[in-house]
C-alpha cells in the first residue's frame, strides 16, 4: 500500500470503476456497492457520489460527515455482489463486515474502515450541499487521504499488466461486471 | 442503431466509459473528450458532467442548454486524443469536425451533432443549477433521448463479446486508455 498524492487522486477514479462505500458512526458501520462515483476536481481533490436517501449508508455518512471509497478487484466480485444484495439495516446484532467475513484496517483521517485486499482507497469528507443532497441524492466530498496497491498503481497511474487478478471492475447491470481491460 | 429506453439510459454510463461531449449553438459546434461523466438518476434519467469554465464547449452548452454524450470505441482512440489536444476556439474558419474529418448525424431532440461510429449516444438537456455550475463546473442534465449500436447494447445491457473493436474505452492518464475488458 502506497500513499497517493492528493492532486493525483482523481486518477484512481478516472476510468470509472465500481466502488464500495464504507461508513461508520458511533458503534455502527456499513458497506455498500456504488457505481455512481466520479471525480469532480483536481486540487483540492473532490468527488461526487450518489447515495440513495433510503440507504443505511446515507444515514451513517450524514451523521458522521465522512466516508471511504474502496476499489475492489476482480478477486472480490462475489463480495461486491453480497454487500449489494442486502441492507445493513436488516442485519440484527451484526453488520455486513462480520456477516461476510470482510477484513478491514483503520483509515488515516476518518472513522470509516478501509477494506483489506481492495486496490485503492479514497478517504472523503463531505462538503455540505443540502440542495444537492435533498434533491438529487448527490454528495460532493473532498478527498483528504488516498492510498493504492503499489503493484497496480504508482507514480500517479494504473498499470494492471501482469496482475490480471488485481484489475478493477465495472458494473454493467444485474450483477454482471467487466474487468478493466487491455491498454489501447 | 437502436433506441434505448430512457429508464435504462443509465446503463450506458454505469461502467464508467470515457465520452465525447458534442455541442452546437447557432453556426458554432464543438467536441471535447470528457471522463468525468456519471449517471445520477434512473427515471427521469439524469446525468452529471464536469465541464471546465474555460472550455469552448462550456460557452456553447450554456448558450444552448443542451449537449450530447457520445461513447467512442477502441477504433476511435486516435480521434479522442486529437479532439482532446486542442480547443475549438483556436481553430480559425473551421471546427474540430472538419479539421479531423469527424462524420456526424442529426440528433433527435437537440441541436448538437452525434458522432458517427460511436457506440452510444445520450441527448441531454441541462437542468439549471447555477451554484453547482459556478462553484464546481458541475452540470446536471436530463437525458431526453438515447441510442446505442445494437451489436453491443440491446435489451438494456452491453454485450461486447465478439466485438472487440467496438469495446468502449476508459481514460487512465496522459493519453493512455484501457478497453472495457472481459466479463467477470
Amino acid at each position: 500500500m502506497t500513499p497517493v498524492e492528493l492532486s493525483k487522486a482523481f486518477r484512481l477514479l478516472n476510468h470509472g470503476p465500481t466502488t464500495l462505500i464504507t461508513s461508520a458512526h458511533g458503534s455502527q458501520r456499513n458497506i455498500m456497492a456504488a457505481a455512481w462515483v466520479c471525480a469532480l476536481d483536481f486540487n483540492p481533490a473532490k468527488v461526487t457520489v450518489v447515495i440513495d436517501r433510503n440507504t443505511y449508508t446515507r444515514e451513517l455518512i450524514e451523521a458522521e460527515g465522512t466516508f471511504a471509497i474502496n476499489l475492489p478487484s476482480v478477486q472480490q466480485i462475489e463480495m461486491v455482489k453480497q454487500v449489494g444484495s442486502i441492507s445493513g439495516r436488516d442485519l440484527a446484532d451484526t453488520d455486513k463486515f462480520a456477516e461476510y467475513g470482510i477484513d478491514t484496517f483503520a483509515a488515516q483521517a476518518i472513522t470509516a474502515p478501509l477494506i483489506t485486499a481492495c486496490v485503492a482507497w479514497l478517504e472523503c469528507k463531505i462538503i455540505p450541499e443540502p440542495h444537492n443532497q435533498a434533491t438529487y441524492d448527490l454528495f460532493i466530498a473532498e478527498v483528504v487521504a488516498a492510498h493504492a496497491d503499489a503493484r497496480v498503481f504508482s507514480d500517479g497511474r494504473w498499470h494492471f499488466e501482469g496482475h490480471d487478478d488485481l484489475r478493477t471492475v465495472h458494473h454493467i447491470a444485474g450483477g454482471v461486471f467487466y474487468a478493466t481491460g487491455q491498454a489501447c
